[in-house]
């Protein structure tokens, strides 16, 4: 029997602001990213978002970024790895603090937005953040994209490691995302995002935006938990993923 | 024999920012307060100066502020109680996870400026913070001003706490520290603080800028690790110290 | 003909976060307070207000507060005469640079928040608030808690001042808004409201928490721009006054 | 005669954190560029050093840059044009503010550190920067990298522009500075310096990292306000430049 994780950034509101529906879509996921408080999320939401993960047995993970709340961590910045090291050691610890209160423990680590894409095609930003985690506790998961230098950096290292995919985000030939900056970079229907899903789990394969289709491994799905339908799409996956019996649950 | 841990605030660089001499004052200290990110200090500060005082025994102490680095922690904010907790969970879980790559452990927590002071009169914050410590890890010592609220809590709740005494400030007769803000707030020479210092340690007892003496229980002293004179201020101490035969040694 | 100002607080987005529907509430309001980057909004944010409010010939005023976006601005912070004289200056700065590039220039200046709160109260730091105010543009119209000691210091300085009057807020019977933090700080009705905003404009005097009675200025009343009534409401209060023949006008 | 304008980036302190050494330097510049509270400053830092440079008459400068406090904004960012122009418009403002109440006005604008690299070499960042400059004030200098994309796009839009160069910086062959990250970034010795600063202005031209000369366009020097030999160098260069008979004055 195929089985698959389906993971959510989470817990990315920030003081009196608020994004995403946490608490709705953690009925649907068995692990969730938590905003370690840089580009997203501060030490109230985070206390919060574990607390719920805890009560609800989702898996929490770290979802270190660089500290730009303006940009949610999506814009490039130029770091050094011991710089990048250094600035996912102290979010995952943050993170960690929330977890022991609670009497849980951090279950892996997913990097945001352009750390994570910058760590997907630079192998040294790669093999520092791989580093990091390693250094830390060995036993952490690090989710990075499918196949890319961030996977290859933990496997190198001896971390276990989640390669993601995504549902809902088109795919370069040379397996990297599209990027958002591009017109095509997102699925526009459910039905070709569940196509996606269910054929890189069965098939292990996934079609590109050039038409061809290229190898893909998939542990765990990136659910979006923002957006006006994220819970109606979380939820249809999950109906699907079940009625192909496979098995929704989390690494390790 | 008298025995007394010196403490000093450490990791306050910030970026291109420099202050203290950290490597210096680490050679008379026996307790390190390392800022933690958010009133001073950032990730690479943090990791250095947790692998500085690894290397020279001294211990680690977590000094979690204010979210005001512009006033350096120093302002009063007014925040919830329950802010407060989650705001120390996540400095402190931060600098741990700096140790834990260097294979050591917080020793302590002492809240740092504004925090300090406030949580020194305001119980229901003493008792946030000395629940999140407690949270955290119950082996946690908790640095707070000498007979405070803050010192009381940590008492009350179960934790090991040390009463801290300042070389170079002044007391009112309530036992609280004469503000920053009035001309006789600190000592002018080093003699009479050293005289305080040893008054405190060996009759545990303070004179108040009343003229009155007031009883103070000294575990530790804090030391300045900033300003043109703080090494050889630190040096005084450390000597004044051994020839009265009084050991310098962290508590626990 | 009774005429009043009607404000809102807009520009409260930040990046990726939302808050408000401040295109809709332009509609209905004289009057706009834009946040300046400290509290909330950001530049990107600025922009789009300021010409999104030329566009409409909604007059644009600067919204200072503190430095904290986690708080909102509304958490009280022991700051200097001189630092909260330099906070607004920079922040008024700010925005009347992205008038100028829309060929509009700033009308009024309210500050928000926890600092507004304090200046009501706190005649030294109103009077540096004034003084900045008026150091930078005599003309600035200084909007304020309708009697309150930040009003006070801008008549004193010179300034054109307007005394503003909530809506939805209860009123103690020293003539300040009671505090958030209390169960009444809130007018739980609409009709109630009107009635309130009503007396206030016509009779020049408000009911209070307390039952009685006291005099009051309206020169303009706050309408709120979020929650999920606040477009609604703020058409009823327009449709209110209108058929009460009171015209909605900014000052000056 | 000669000519040329002396250039410094000052008001880098932030909050209890000192880098420079302004009053000292602001003996020896003609212009100064203060940051803006993005990279470095703070609104007490700005107005301290506008007022420095007022009643020395050294002419004031906005010094924007990335929002990067801990990476002293020379850490390359990955925005929008769009979101530049309002990045600077915003820093520009506050600072215009500050010069408005000491009865001043802003003479020039340099972009910062990553943001003046970049610009150095991307047309389309380059133009978004000299739009926002001109639709604020088309009176302001745009300062930039000698004969670089930022130059050419102020020119291109009828901006003056001060054509900038190094004198302990060395050259590439095609025009930029060596980065910072390589071993031979800075000239090694004050003579040299001297000899590049003289050679750029009476020749038009400088010696590159590979041997060769390429011409260049000198209006204004950068000096180092920071580094322990920062006065001193300054007060050789102005000593050698006066010697040569090649007078010290701002653009305009």
């Amino acid at each position: 029997m195929h089985q698959i994780d389906l993971n959510c950034d989470l817990g990315e509101s920030f003081g009196r602001y608020t994004i995403g529906n946490d608490i709705e879509i953690m009925k649907y996921i068995s692990s969730a990213n938590i905003a370690c408080g840089f580009h997203a999320g501060d030490p109230n939401v985070m206390r919060e978002t574990v607390k719920q993960a805890v009560q609800r047995g989702v898996k929490i993970g770290a979802h270190p970024g660089f500290a730009d709340l303006q940009g949610f961590g999506r814009r490039e910045m130029s770091i050094q790895p011991s710089e990048a090291y250094n600035l996912i050691i102290y979010q995952i610890g943050a993170l960690q603090a929330f977890a022991k209160i609670y009497g849980a423990t951090i279950h892996h680590v997913k990097p945001h937005g352009a750390l994570y894409n910058m760590a997907a095609v630079d192998s040294e930003l790669a093999e520092a953040l791989a580093l990091a985690i390693f250094d830390l506790d060995s036993q952490l998961i690090l989710y990075g994209l499918s196949g890319s230098a961030l996977t290859n950096a933990g496997e190198k290292i001896g971390l276990q490691v989640a390669h993601e995919v995504f549902a809902d985000r088109t795919y370069q030939p040379n397996g990297t995302l599209t990027p958002r900056s591009q017109p095509n970079a997102l699925i526009a229907t459910t039905e070709e995002s569940l196509n996606q899903i269910l054929q890189m789990i069965k098939e292990k394969r996934v079609k590109t935006v050039g038409g061809g289709y290229i190898p893909i491994k998939a542990d765990t799905i990136c659910i979006h938990g923002d957006g006006q339908h994220a819970v109606a799409i979380a939820k249809k996956i999950v109906q699907t993923l079940q009625q192909e019996n496979i098995e929704i649950r989390s690494l390790g």
